[in-house]
């Protein structure tokens, strides 16, 4: 994906953050999906901030790059497109994503070299109007209703979440540890399967030779479910073999 | 959604937490996506703990009805599929799911009555491979490769997040403020339209006949995609009378 060297990502804009502990733990949650620059407006404690260095666990990089601005207007000057996060509606007429769709929107302006920002308000508060005025759409997550307010990394976590999830080609669902999952061949399941019904066979296991068709159909669905690798079936013709020896009751004879 | 009141909801394990802290901030970040039961395993500090509390931010209601176990076989006794979030693969032939599908196959059990967990490791190390071993499939997100360690409560978040979302219903993007959004009737626009090219006339702004046409279509395309509300043509058009009228210079004649 040659876009995602070239296209510009979202700078974060944090206004009037309180805490460097947040402060960090923001940079930590962009660097988590790939997000690096962030702008502080009026940080309430100066910057730059040691607290926020303890909490950036190895996203200090992100830390050294922030600038610092006066007001919201000069932080997003040399911006394009830039959404407003808030928990709550404002009453604005203004269009209102989800996370999700912004990220959309983010990449296919980062694909157009459109240079967006995200703002976020301070933790007790959220953006004042005069802040979400200055931004083309407001983010509302889709939360429950009864309990929205996100801790201010948690959101900045969410809208970088869905950034790099936008571009994300990982299989939803695939099998771990590939080299020792290779399925079975279907020769080797036979050959469990004809182990475990002939010993089944010589110890009575069922009873009625009517059911016999039935309970051993039963048996070799069970072990197809299990979709057991090469080496599993191996080792299940090992477990079986090592069952019929008899028990080895140690000690010497006497 | 009747299935959502009915239908047991993930519960969230926490093995071997270690701050207070973190485990308050995961209250929070599971009762904003809805989830409220909560189990600990061998809690570092103990439970209950004072500095949870302070970081619930209003989860306490979470918090109260943890409960606390020895070890990991007892806190997923009761559940029928458990998944383990893990940062980094384990060499387990096991299913890897990332958070939006292991959100979307525990609603589908969730819709069956299966009682389903997630479980979260402690914040230095994860969780340990016996744990992993106990989980159906591992669940983990896709991240910058470069820096993919989470916060505790951010994990949780993903998983929480992505479960709301597996069965929210938002509008991706709407607008906001929809009272006052009634897109202008077209012969309001049209008034407006008709008041501006007559000021323009009166003013002589097209200089040659020639471009007249295509001016005032452009004109009009801006105006369209302006998008006003009913309300907006209105303030629009009183703007442009007001436009019309001489400069008030203030003052009494002298």
């Amino acid at each position: 994906m040659s876009e995602s060297n070239a296209a510009p990502h979202p700078v974060v804009i944090l206004i009037g953050a309180q805490m460097g502990e947040n402060i960090g733990a923001c940079a930590r949650a962009m660097l988590n999906c790939g997000l690096t620059e962030m702008r502080l407006v009026r940080p309430r404690d100066g910057w730059p901030n040691p607290a926020a260095e303890a909490m950036a666990a190895g996203a200090v990089s992100v830390l050294n790059g922030v600038t610092v601005f006066d007001d919201t207007p000069s932080a997003v000057a040399d911006l394009q497109r830039v959404y407003a996060t808030t928990a709550r509606p404002r009453g604005m007429v203004k269009p209102v994503v989800t996370p999700r769709q912004a990220a959309v929107e983010l990449r296919q302006q980062a694909g157009q070299g459109v240079r967006t920002g995200i703002l976020f308000g301070p933790e007790n508060a959220g953006l004042n109007n005069d802040d979400v005025a200055l931004a083309d759409a407001i983010v509302t997550a889709p939360l429950n209703p009864g309990f929205t307010s996100l801790n201010l990394a948690q959101a900045v976590l969410l809208l970088a979440y869905e950034w790099f999830q936008a571009r994300d080609t990982t299989a939803p669902r695939a099998l771990g540890g590939a080299e020792e999952a290779i399925p079975a061949r279907k020769e080797t399941l036979e050959a469990l399967f004809r182990r475990l019904s002939g010993m089944l066979d010589a110890r009575g296991y069922v009873r009625s030779e009517d059911l016999k068709e039935t309970t051993m159909r039963n048996l070799r669905n069970l072990l197809l479910r299990i979709d057991p690798s090469e080496q599993d079936a191996r080792t299940l013709i090992g477990v079986l073999a090592s069952l019929e020896r008899p028990v080895d009751t140690g000690g010497a004879a006497d």
